[in-house]
C-alpha cells in the first residue's frame, strides 16, 4: 500500500536493535483518520472469504483491527496478554514471543467468543517472527473454528515470520512489507495486490 | 443512553466484588458497530468545544476511543502503562489506581505528542474512583495543554469519582451512569442531555 510505505519513510524512525518506531501514527499517538483507511484496505482483501470475527491482541492492534472490523461488519476480539500461565479453565491460551518487547507472554481468549462455527481473521500491528499470529491461531484452532488468514499493517519481509505462514498455506496480507531498512533507508517488497 | 442502558442490562454480568463485567460488547469481545455509536455519541457531546486530541489508555479503551477520534476528526494518543516509576525523561507520567485490577501503574505519554497547545478530550471505558482519568488530566496538564472534558461509557455513580470531579469543575459526559447494582437489577441515573 504505496500510501503506507510513504507515511512509514516520512514518519518512521530505525532504532538500533532493529526496531522500527511508528509512535506517530500507529503504535502511541494514532492518526485514526489514516488507521481507518488501513482498516478498509485490510476489509476489502477480506471480503466475500466469511470472515464472522476479528482477533487481534492487545494493546497497539485494537485501533486497526477496529477499523477492519468496522468495514467488514464484523465483531473484534481481542486477545489478553498474561505474564504467566496461571490461566483459567475456561479461556483457550497460547504462548508467544514478543519481538519489540523481548519477552514471552500468554494470550488468551474467553471460550465464550470464540467457536467450531466461526471464520477468523487475525489482525496484528506488526509482523516480524509471526510468534503473535501463531499464537492467535492456535487460539482459534483450539476452539475449532477456521483461520481465514492474517493482516498485518507493517510486515519486516527480512525477517521470515510472514514467509514463513505463507509457505504453510496460510493467506496472510500485509499491507506494507519491509524488506530492508537501515537509518534513512527502507526498502519495501513490491506488492501486486495492491489498490491505495 | 438509553441503547446503551438497555445492553447493559441485557448483556452485562454483575461479579462479586463489585464487578460489572461487560466483556460481551466493550472490554473483549467488541461489538464494532455499537462502539461506532458510542464513539459519534461522544463526539456529538464535545463538537464545537476546540478538541484538537483525545487521549485514552491502554487497553479496553483504545476501540471506542478511537471511535470518538474518528467522528471528532482528530488523532488518538493512548498513553501506555508501565508497572514501576524507572520512566524516561521524554515522557510525561502520572500515577494510577485501576479498580478492576486492584494494582497500581503508572501511565506514561511521549512529550512528542502533547503540548501546551493541545485542547484534549479525554475518553476511558470505565468510570469508578476517576483515577485514570485524574492520571491523564495530570498528563496533559504537565503538557500545560487544556482539558475539554472527560468521557466514559460506563459511570459507576455509587463510587463517586466522576461527581468529585465535576465538583471540581470538570466536564465529565458518561454515556451511562449506574446508580446501584446487584445481580438482576441495575439502577441508572437520568440522562437529560441525550439523545439516543
Amino acid at each position: 500500500m504505496k500510501l503506507l510505505e510513504d507515511k512509514i519513510t516520512a514518519e518512521g524512525k530505525v532504532l538500533p536493535g532493529n526496531i522500527l518506531k511508528v509512535d506517530g501514527f500507529l503504535n502511541h499517538r494514532i492518526d485514526v483518520e489514516f488507521v481507518m483507511l488501513l482498516g478498509k484496505e485490510i476489509a476489502r482483501r477480506y471480503e466475500g472469504c466469511g470472515v464472522n470475527k476479528i482477533l487481534t491482541i492487545e494493546a497497539s492492534g485494537i485501533a486497526v483491527a477496529t477499523a477492519a472490523a468496522f468495514y467488514l461488519n464484523v465483531p473484534l476480539i481481542f486477545a489478553k496478554k498474561h505474564k504467566s500461565g496461571n490461566i483459567a479453565d475456561d479461556v483457550y491460551s497460547a504462548g508467544a514471543h514478543s519481538f519489540t518487547h523481548g519477552n514471552d507472554y500468554v494470550a488468551v481468549v474467553s471460550k465464550e467468543y470464540l467457536s467450531a462455527d466461526d471464520t477468523v481473521l487475525i489482525v496484528d500491528d506488526f509482523l516480524a517472527l509471526g510468534s503473535a499470529l501463531e499464537c492467535l491461531m492456535s487460539i482459534v484452532e483450539q476452539a475449532g473454528g477456521k483461520v481465514a488468514g492474517c493482516a498485518s499493517i507493517i510486515e519486516k519481509g527480512y525477517q521470515g515470520g510472514g514467509d514463513k505462514l505463507r509457505a504453510k498455506g496460510v493467506r496472510v496480507e500485509s499491507l506494507a512489507i519491509i524488506e530492508s531498512m537501515e537509518t534513512g533507508k527502507i526498502t519495501y517488497r513490491p506488492d501486486e495486490g495492491e489498490l491505495l
